[in-house]
């Protein structure tokens, strides 16, 4: 297919908007999708193409869906059992939504939360997915040139989501691998201060619980000392927690909704939450989006703008029918979470075994993958250099850290979910095939070279991670393995 | 249901179009939508309720899309038949959409227009709805303060499609009765003028053609002359042709994408059209828009911006089978035409009995309804107080021209295709005693009052109208009725 318009010969007769790159794409995350796309792997058809993992995407679970469509067949408009309620459906466009499938979300936000939080479903509104929810907060919340602080590294689309058309700014929290990248109140002031020292007006804090593309989830103390932050300063918290009912590990999940809960000083006029269907259900295709906000006026306004990006009243349909189903939904949640947790087992085992290490994670599609010990240098052309490697020669498709804003070169989020069993060990294999010349690479260059000389060029950044100092670094085959040994 | 936030206790913590009232929906266009939905009438449940007649819904033909629904099970990912597809098309997430799907669009789109205009798939960008395709456009070719012209009357909507986030301006194009409405190149000119003498830059016209609110399509003519004058002052010219399906009656219809097809010296990169399927299929709550330009920087750009408001996945499979069924669309659009025409008929005859004329039309699912002679005097008080007893005594909720921004007091959108036969005998009933009422009550102030008098305080505006200019005017049971004979 011709893709059109990638030059601008009208620029004097656009918008600003349309002639700069603030929809973000030109970023190494984007360039990773196309280096797939122009050479997917296929098991049969392309076996050496590259293997995306650059996407999270959670294929998991959908025979589960599939079923559940087979024996509700009266849940769809199009079926012989269902195709009475075609008339009323098809016409619907009240940008309440259909009262059932607000119902029925509200209920399964619930259920993700393990009970714990409420939602109230007249607060519900829809989006056209997480991006329009996000697009939709940023509208209500702020003017063009405020800005929100936002905890590094963080998913690459917020640019184009939360700031291309809103003009809103998104300002760095730094947060460090010596922590575990967890935000502290010290980074909080100083990315605040930062702002105002530069006369920007800062209107809330914008985190991701489980964080993409950490695949981690926020604690209790943390979720509180933002929720302070916020009240202290009064501006707002948006949480993104569209990867809540991917939570398959301890620690569990705790929701902001539950935290303000539990606090009575808390001004909930500052709280709102993005959810989404695409990654708990995975049914990106749907582009099933929420905004809950704990301020009326913001979910009044919010509602309004939902009529740019109102869900199908097809898929609403549908969707009332399933999510409402607690049967189904509580067993869904429970395989998807199994499901889940052993596939990132068997990925971060595999990777152990070549001695690459991941930031522990519980939750997500993804994993935050720690190469540092592969960089020639820590820097971001380096980290560059290595993804081009990985893309162009080991053929995956991983994403670099500088991509998501990370202020630590060498970390890489994989997803790990998008995809079959066969294709996750060729993946493994790709990987510890790449690792093994590697460190071919690197003693053949012992070889050669003075020792000392061979520490500074080939592996320098190895020697900075105490987990990897072993006396086997340079063994013959696999200094990671062994390292993980 | 509680309805949140219509107050704004917060205004300082959110942003400026969150706390203004840009949304449009203060307006009595909206205020009716209200006053039906507190008093919604129900053949049997509520017979004295309020009938809608301000909503532009096509509800005439959706037994045919049922029909095929039954027959093409396997056109859905819901259906045993289908089912196998639903993985794929859940996790379907690329904002090129399916490319049957956009095959197919394009395909309609030039059925709809006789096979006289060609349609390229591959600039075929989606939106959620006609409203968000217009924002996407706004956004595309105008920054905040910069303008649109638009012949008056418009569509409500606009207001906030076009404007609300966008910050562009909207001007009005004065049209004028005398000429039915029609835009000339001297209205273009002063309006364009106006603006300028402003300092506002002028970025394009917006048009809808068919008209909403007037039912009638623009000839051949006033679109060649919108062509030369954008292409001369080098500005946009967005055609909103929503209503294209639905165009009935001779004289047939003619898109901008023939009259440029057709004009060599014409620079396409200004030429852009908004389609939806809401209201040439009766399927608003899809949210299937389209956004169509010749230029290929706006094509890559909304593609990017189609994010926000994607058409699931599901509703894009299904609607790319039956848009792909060449049988199919030819018989829905004939029959659907022919049952709009139908009922246009019986609503303008039933008018028409009452001395009530319309606006010649020929598509829409809207008659353009001429009150002015009931106007006690020709200003939007007049208009809106005519209007509330409508809507309050005889339960009618009809649109206001002064919510269509309409420079004639006296005009009222009617919608006639939202409803069954039942409901529309029952409107035109309640509008034949309505009418009744008004002339007994000019008889008894008559009685009451010199004839000078009835005539300046009571129907003075009915003799500004030539065509109810008759004897028989104060006759005692109708004198619209009797003019109309």
């Amino acid at each position: 297919m011709r893709i059109y318009g990638e030059e601008h010969p009208n620029q004097e007769i656009l918008s600003r908007i349309a002639t700069n790159d603030g929809h973000g794409e030109n970023s190494s995350y984007f360039d990773g999708w196309k280096a797939y796309e122009n050479d997917p792997f296929h098991l049969t058809d392309n076996p050496t193409g590259v293997i995306q993992m650059g996407l999270a995407e959670n294929q998991l679970s959908l025979d589960l869906i599939q079923d559940w469509m087979k024996k509700n067949p009266q849940a769809s408009i199009c079926t012989e059992e269902g195709v009475s309620e075609f008339k009323a459906i098809a016409n619907f466009q009240d940008y309440h939504g259909l009262p059932a499938f607000r119902k029925a979300i509200a209920q399964f936000m619930e259920k993700v939360r393990g009970g714990r939080a409420r939602f109230d479903p007249d607060r519900i509104v829809m989006s056209g997915g997480a991006t329009g929810a996000q697009e939709t907060i940023a509208f209500c919340l702020a003017d063009p040139g405020e800005a929100f602080l936002i905890p590094t590294p963080y998913y690459p689309g917020f640019d184009r989501d939360f700031r291309w058309r809103t003009g809103v700014q998104l300002l760095p929290i730094h947060c460090h691998s010596s922590n575990k990248f967890k935000i502290t109140q010290a980074a909080l002031e100083t990315a605040y201060r930062k702002a105002r020292n530069s006369h920007i007006r800062v209107k809330g804090i914008l985190v991701t619980n489980p964080s993409n593309p950490l695949g981690t989830t926020m604690d209790r103390d943390t979720l509180r000392t933002l929720v302070s932050f916020v009240n202290e300063k009064r501006m707002h918290l948006v949480c993104d927690e569209v990867f809540s009912g991917t939570v398959f590990d301890k620690p569990s999940y705790v929701s902001v909704a539950e935290v303000i809960q539990d606090d009575p000083y808390c001004d909930r006029d500052l709280i709102h939450i993005a959810y989404s269907l695409s990654k708990d259900l995975g049914v990106p295709g749907f582009r099933v989006g929420v905004i809950y906000s704990y301020n009326d006026a913001v979910v009044s306004c919010a509602r309004k703008m939902s009529s740019f990006g109102l869900v199908s009243s097809q898929t609403q349909h549908l969707l009332a029918s399933m999510l409402g189903d607690e049967e189904f939904t509580t067993s869904f949640l429970a395989t998807s979470r199994t499901r889940l947790c052993g596939r990132r087992r068997v990925f971060t085992d595999g990777l152990k075994r070549v001695g690459i290490h991941c930031l522990d994670g519980n939750a997500g599609l993804f994993c935050w993958m720690d190469l540092r010990p592969l960089l020639k240098e820590a820097t971001v052309e380096a980290e560059l250099r290595l993804w081009r490697v990985i893309i162009n020669d080991v053929k995956l498709n991983i994403s670099p850290g500088s991509s998501f804003h990370c202020s630590e070169p060498g970390w890489f989020r994989v997803c790990f979910a998008n995809m079959d069993d066969t294709a996750m060990k060729i993946a493994l294999r790709r990987i510890e095939n790449f690792v093994y010349r590697e460190n071919d690479a690197a003693v053949q260059a012992k070889n050669k070279r003075k020792w000392d000389e061979t520490l500074r060029l080939s592996l320098p950044r190895r020697f900075e991670d105490p987990t990897i100092m072993t006396p086997h670094l340079m063994s013959p085959h696999s200094p990671l393995v062994q390292a993980a040994t």
